[in-house]
């Protein structure tokens, strides 16, 4: 048996989605409106496939060169570390299907050994854990980044594409774009789209602009919001970038991308497809993503600091042929 | 049932041992003999209790100052990074009696949505995983670091002293300590100890010296060793630190330790106690241990460079109330 | 990130819901309609709270009397049995958000051992995996079964009616009803409602009446459809007992209730309520539930023997403050 | 880290062992010497490969004919039940390497919601937890029971002789062979050897004999033993039945055996072979194992009835391709 507050709540979102989309700014939604053509024919025009060779597997990680990361160790100016992960959840809520199972095998009660030990159990995927996707995460006409066909992944792991291929950690510049402090409220509502002016706008506001290599990380409030209101189903409706940032992205180079929540707006607005943004990153444009990361202390350090670039590094659990892993990414100033 | 091998070795070793050490430095051991008398006196003269405050859950971690943090980053020159952790295993061996449970929830195969998906479970203590400690996870004489009781960890999780702390992350100067390379040898025989006089001929050799807020990779040569000659049960027959180590690394005030195998020299030579520099380190100094790191792609990077100095960086999963957590250090040269 | 099939069959089940129910039997429907307000006062009417003292724990199980398990151990004519049990599923589906993950950890391959071995972990609550509900698993305005309040239940498990209370195992007469062999259809489409009507009319088709302390099973058809048409959401759209079957369940004094889904026909009718059948049995009546069992074999041993009674035994794992267990029910006939 | 009890423990009786067998009946112990050859031997002997046919996954449970069942239903006289089950136990120990972890996903704490559910993962395997091995749990020459090569058994699981063969459960006379209480005593002392003779003095005094296709269950009192004395290392010092048995086993056509410990006495007295009872049983008999069972309660309740007879009934979780399966074995009288 399952929790019934979970679907009630996706009922009435089905129902109260069409309103929410056309009361979040009617008239600049019908100017952005993208169909399931425009996203299949993006994904051949933003494509990176072959870019790095036929045989490639590290997709946009390539742009984080030797000389990016001496670039990037040179942000730190302060010795100072703020994480983005959140701390493991361990009950069960609207966002968080499934928690981390945290068991203590032996504690210091009655123990007269000397040591304590635990043991945890993780589907680490979803909307709740911060983790990192691995390219192998997402299909589209039978097909992974670069060309690797989907049966690539079996009962047995991922043989391409898995997330040990990243064993040896990200190492470069971050930038937190913070859309709430760009729009001055304290979180976006859910459902919120964000387009590539607010990027731009905020490029500019924070003083700075992308390059390639970057690992960029989308504020959108969410975890405050959560704290204030309470969990809900992220999986129908967040804040996230829309669609049509899929191109800005790839004009800059970004290597990485991350949010607060799953980076994609839900409903993303593209009749038909969930998660335009997750599709067009993962596949087309070969950028892992860091999904649930908590931005809100690095939101108020890089405000205390009037610092929005940092240095990002973050090494996922390299799990032989994993889809992706749980990690605790870094920025330090 | 269980498998039975694992019994007979340890039966073996058990008889073999005092013949293991004999054979690998009778007088040098006769000299160094120390006794759980004397460990226990070492765990008040090296104790770091009360030196960063009564409530004080970091330990040596405080020796990491910001501008320590700047001074490490200041040492990626080039930005080269090559990973500390091993390849996460999923089969039961001598030395791992608790593998990596991946599951993979959603393959690709004959799946016609877009997702892959999986999950896992480990226990990551003990002689396999690449893990951090946390400084809850050792007990003596009822107390843990800085005299919290051990009953702060119960079947909930640990209330002090959990690897949560270390939220932040770790970001130092690493040195790597490459015995077999000081030694001539492609690895240590298990059982061998590494006593201060080595550290320090390292040092020599090396051309640098351990200073406050480090953290130090001791290599044994444990992967070479097992690539070649098959798995062994590490718990009862390790090369690592002997006892006396302890008070060299109190002098170099070293904030973290982390080894090929699990710092201690095992069987310790001390009559009654399994893990002396276990006991000193976590309890005494305070100092979390990296265990079962891979130190065989390091120890080539260095030499190459003939640099044994690095930029280190780890972050374990932040979680709430653990014991220790696998994680991914990372070395940034 | 999470499967997006799944949440659009939600979106399309709310909207087409009001349509399919009215398609199936839209007069009888209107006859049958209950409210809450409804449901709630059989919460009392039907309560079977203090009739077995005000500490008891276990339920309408007390009508499994020695008396009764010598009647049904007589039911054994021949000697055959077979299993309620559904195998293992171990991937995701529309009906299986939560896979057995099962690993071997040690198999056959390069394996110089003498064993093979493996692990599992199950969250058996949900739509797919075969398991039989505690009665601490449903709360209802703060309480559960005989008035103990659902704070019994903390993270350390629950501490009043957790499954280890039927240790002992079920042994009793088990009865097949087997709806869609009473309609002549191969099975029942989802959302069809199964009335008090129905049941009589199998007792009278089938030659036989429930007696106290009968275990009951509803067939659907739910896995002959499944194997036809492949997975579909049950959570939200399934074949199952209408509420007012409650009081013909209380009126038999049913000891045990079980199908090939939840019981419960899904969407209830009921507005505003879930699951009112597991309400009910759960907490008013004390009735432990065996969901998604296996039923298509049992129905054709059943036919073929035109006996529709037999000897069930089934034994829960005794998980210690366990919400429930997976387990193999046995009919013998 | 691992805890350092168990290690010494294991060295204590590496050491304590051959003078232990000498204190427990030399003279015995001298005339039922066998040797690995022996066993080997009897591999040969005693084997059923090929009994019921060169596909056969069954085994020994072949013997268990409708006839049979009907039998074992006939014994129960009274409808009372218990179980054989041991509570999961959480909480390391030297008998217990691998804890249930078990996980209340959602408690009734502060939940608005009206479910409690949990989760929980075993290794099952091993000497503690409750549970049947299956006849691919272990391996002899590269071979399983009817000759199946152990490469059957792979990362997917095993596609021979796996625990899913048993699907339709045990249903047969069940007889409990009380060691103990033949001898006057509470319990057995680690290590005794139980011998043929022990067994046909049991028969003798509790009036009856085994017949083709019983389920005996071997007590040695363990359970009582820890109750009194704490946990020790059963998997190097326990009870059980001398290699000798096994021929006698075979004599009387037993279906599946059990015990309160893993069967075979440890150390073996076999000289190179750990475990000849279970390479015996579930290799060459094709004898299912019922591990870890408790028979405290059984015991009691059969010395109370006088009876040693009984139906017993188990069915297995049908895990596909598992190597066993934690479960709850009942004895109905």
């Amino acid at each position: 048996m399952k929790i019934t507050a979970s679907v009630f709540l996706v009922m009435l979102v089905a129902f109260a989605a069409p309103w929410a989309m056309v009361s979040s700014g009617a008239e600049q939604e019908a100017q952005r409106k993208m169909t399931k053509e425009d996203v299949d024919r993006l994904m051949t025009e933003l494509s990176n496939w072959g870019r790095w060779g036929k045989e490639d597997q590290l997709g946009a990680v390539n742009l984080i060169t030797e000389a990016k990361r001496k670039q990037a160790a040179a942000l730190v100016k302060e010795g100072f570390s703020v994480s983005l992960a959140r701390d493991t959840e361990k009950e069960r809520a609207e966002d968080n299907q499934s928690p981390y199972e945290h068991t203590m095998t032996m504690s210091g009660v009655n123990n007269r050994a000397q040591f304590s030990m635990d043991a945890f159990r993780v589907s680490y995927h979803g909307y709740q854990h911060t983790h990192l996707d691995a390219l192998c995460h997402m299909f589209w006409n039978g097909k992974m980044y670069n060309g690797f066909p989907q049966e690539e992944v079996t009962k047995k792991g991922a043989a391409k594409l898995a997330i040990q291929n990243l064993k040896q950690g990200v190492f470069t510049r971050g930038v937190l774009m913070d859309v709430p402090r760009l729009k001055g409220v304290k979180y976006l509502e859910p459902g919120t789209p964000i387009y590539p002016e607010d990027l731009e706008a905020w490029e500019k506001k924070a003083g700075l602009k992308l390059t390639a290599g970057d690992a960029v990380f989308i504020r959108t409030g969410r975890w405050a919001r959560r704290a204030e209101k309470g969990p809900w189903n992220i999986s129908v409706n967040s804040a996230g970038l829309h669609a049509s940032c899929a191109k800005w992205l790839k004009a800059r180079d970004v290597a990485l991308l991350g949010s607060d929540a799953a980076s994609d707006v839900i409903p993303s607005g593209v009749e038909g497809l969930m998660l335009p943004i997750h599709q067009l990153a993962l596949i087309a444009l070969g950028v892992n993503l860091f999904d649930n990361c908590d931005l809100e202390p690095l939101s108020e350090a890089a405000a205390k600091r009037k610092r929005w670039e940092f240095l990002l590094t973050a090494a996922p659990i390299p799990l032989t042929g994993g889809t992706g892993s749980p990690l605790n990414p870094i920025a330090t100033f």
